[in-house]
């Protein structure tokens, strides 16, 4: 437990992609994805409590969730989960944290290191979490570094953005055995071509999302890259000390900032930007379709959530929401499709039409549906 | 109307070829699957209603549906709705009605007409389907003949029974415009060659299941082909006269009969049998599958009921059960399946398997699982 780190969990995602079992009022961070015990939400504060004290754990979440999360997540006090009043990407929703913990803990909080960490990943190994963030934040202090997160690929994949290194055989920390590189170049989602071309090289890794840094590093490279959001941190830290009722205000600073995200808006521009490499098992589980990773499969790879009776099936996957046990769901003869039900919505479509879900979400927004 | 005529109608079927809509304790004749206002039984009385008095209306249907059937139909007596203490198939069905209705009307009966009708199958023009009862009705009277009803195959069809008559261009009848002919035998099921072949043939009719004779004829016809359900008729007709109360006596002597239908047992042995030709749309609406077949379908071959979210569908059919309007059901990219979704259960499948809901429907019985 190091008293000088805070963390910062962004959990502000919408509910569109795990339609029928998520929704606006219940997005993925708030369900029982990759555990049947803990909400992703749930297992993203429990993975900080062992390194950082609670008082120093920040939610950051979309203002209509604040009521909800505040009722899951009852380890971390109810004043450090914050409702962000707009959506203003990555970088606003941290321009909005670090106006806090400035407020919070005044001068003293530049002197802290900083992890940022998503509310809804999935992270295998805990421990080995927990060694790269240490890694990460000391290797931040001592070189006034910008740090992220690398994880090996385990297949080509065209859903997230890459991070090539440069150094492979020179790194420039080994801190418990976690290897940090320079950052050549962010890569944006690539084409399945160039998927696999990364695939094939030791060069190039996932971008998992996370940040770590000292907060006054985080800030001079906001003033540098980001100058609007730096003037932002200042007038909104200012507001929350001296008059944190003022919610309007509050407000209409925020809503002035520019969507941006963090790698757009820092990580991508900074000449101080390193990739620690973590040997944890790590996916965003995007979808339906990757949900299926995760789950044991029978020996016609069918993946099944909740008991559903498969007669003739292959390489399936059937989720019946758990705790949901009135609803019986019977398939048969289907191959390489997704099943699933929820109290109130079913969705059916093949395996790789998963993305496609928002599509159906849109339409159901359309039609003006309750079960959104 | 015409005081002379009974009705019975077979109302025995079991739950399992529609679930999960359909249930043991709620089968197809009780769904709103032909009509959105009416179920299936209460169509086929509301069909009699005009050409049979009320009191002369029966409904024979398991012991275990007595109470929901009575519950449902309330414009013919209570007491017309008869419970079969066990299942003995539809000679059983037709053995046990008729002892009730000669305990009912004494032997006044034996004059009485008989048109012997189905709770489940879809009628499309109740006036022309009147219409071939009267002729039917009018020739087994004046003739002493046991009558059914054959029906124009619009598809060569696996799932029904076939009637192949004689005297295509001497009908012995014409009364209303509905021809007579001999029957010159009955056909089990075909396989698609057969079935092709009678298609192909003016000779070869759908044999709709239904009935039409005097109780005399009816009588007569058991006496000399099966003489145990003619005995049986006379023991139960005895006991439900003088000692209506006697649960296990009547009970034991009807699961003594002979478990055999209708058809096996009188219509294919008795020298007697003729064919009205009813020219009204039927079909027995066998499986999921079937009842596509009388769903409006939009440009894409899509069928649906209950408004479901249909995203590049091509010819499937979803069917979210009426009146539980809190599911919402969205199928993307989806071909040639089936997706049924009730209060509590949910079932997917291709088309051409609509038929195997019955092994779903065993594995659920093997697992006790309570959606049955």
């Amino acid at each position: 437990m190091d008293n000088s780190i805070v963390g910062v969990i962004m959990a502000g995602g919408s509910g569109e992609r795990f339609w029928p079992i998520s929704r606006r009022m219940r997005p993925k961070q708030l369900l029982y994805l990759t555990s049947e015990k803990e909400m992703m939400l749930e297992e993203a504060v429990n993975r900080l409590l062992p390194l950082i004290p609670k008082e120093q754990i920040f939610i950051a979440t979309g203002a209509h969730l604040l009521e909800s999360v505040r009722k899951s997540i009852t380890n971390i006090p109810p004043e450090n989960i914050l409702g962000e009043p707009a959506q203003r990407n990555t970088a606003g929703c941290l321009a909005f944290a670090v106006a806090h913990i400035l407020a919070r803990f005044g001068e003293a909080a530049k002197d802290m290191l900083m992890s940022v960490v998503t509310a809804d990943h999935l992270i295998g190994d805990a421990d080995r979490f927990r060694d790269s963030m240490s890694a990460a934040l000391r290797f931040s202090q001592e070189e006034n570094a910008l740090l992220t997160i690398g994880v090996q690929p385990t297949r080509p994949e065209t859903g997230y953005g890459y991070i090539e290194i440069t150094n492979l055989n020179q790194p420039l920390s080994d801190f418990q055995g976690i290897p940090i590189y320079n950052v050549n170049r962010f890569l944006e989602k690539p084409s399945l071509e160039d998927a696999e071309i990364y695939q094939a090289s030791r060069f190039y890794y996932w971008n998992s999302g996370m940040f770590f840094w000292r907060i006054s590093t985080m800030l001079n490279g906001f003033k540098k890259h980001m100058p609007d959001h730096a003037q932002g941190i200042e007038g909104l830290s200012e507001l929350i000390k001296t008059n944190p009722g003022a919610e309007d205000e509050i407000s209409n600073l925020f809503d002035s900032l520019p969507s941006i995200s963090i790698d757009y808006g820092l990580m991508e521009k900074a000449d101080n930007v390193y990739v620690a490499l973590g040997d944890f098992r790590w996916d965003d589980v995007g979808s339906w379709d990757s949900l299926c990773r995760f789950l044991p499969r029978d020996e016609k790879r069918n993946a099944s959530v909740g008991d559903p009776v498969m007669i003739d099936c292959k390489n399936i996957m059937v989720y019946n929401e758990p705790g949901v046990d009135k609803m019986a769901i019977c398939v048969i003869g289907m191959e390489n499709v997704l099943v699933v039900t929820s109290e109130d919505g079913v969705l059916v479509c093949p395996k790789d039409r998963a993305q496609d879900v928002r599509k159906a979400v849109a339409e159901m927004k359309k039609r003006n549906l309750g079960q959104l």
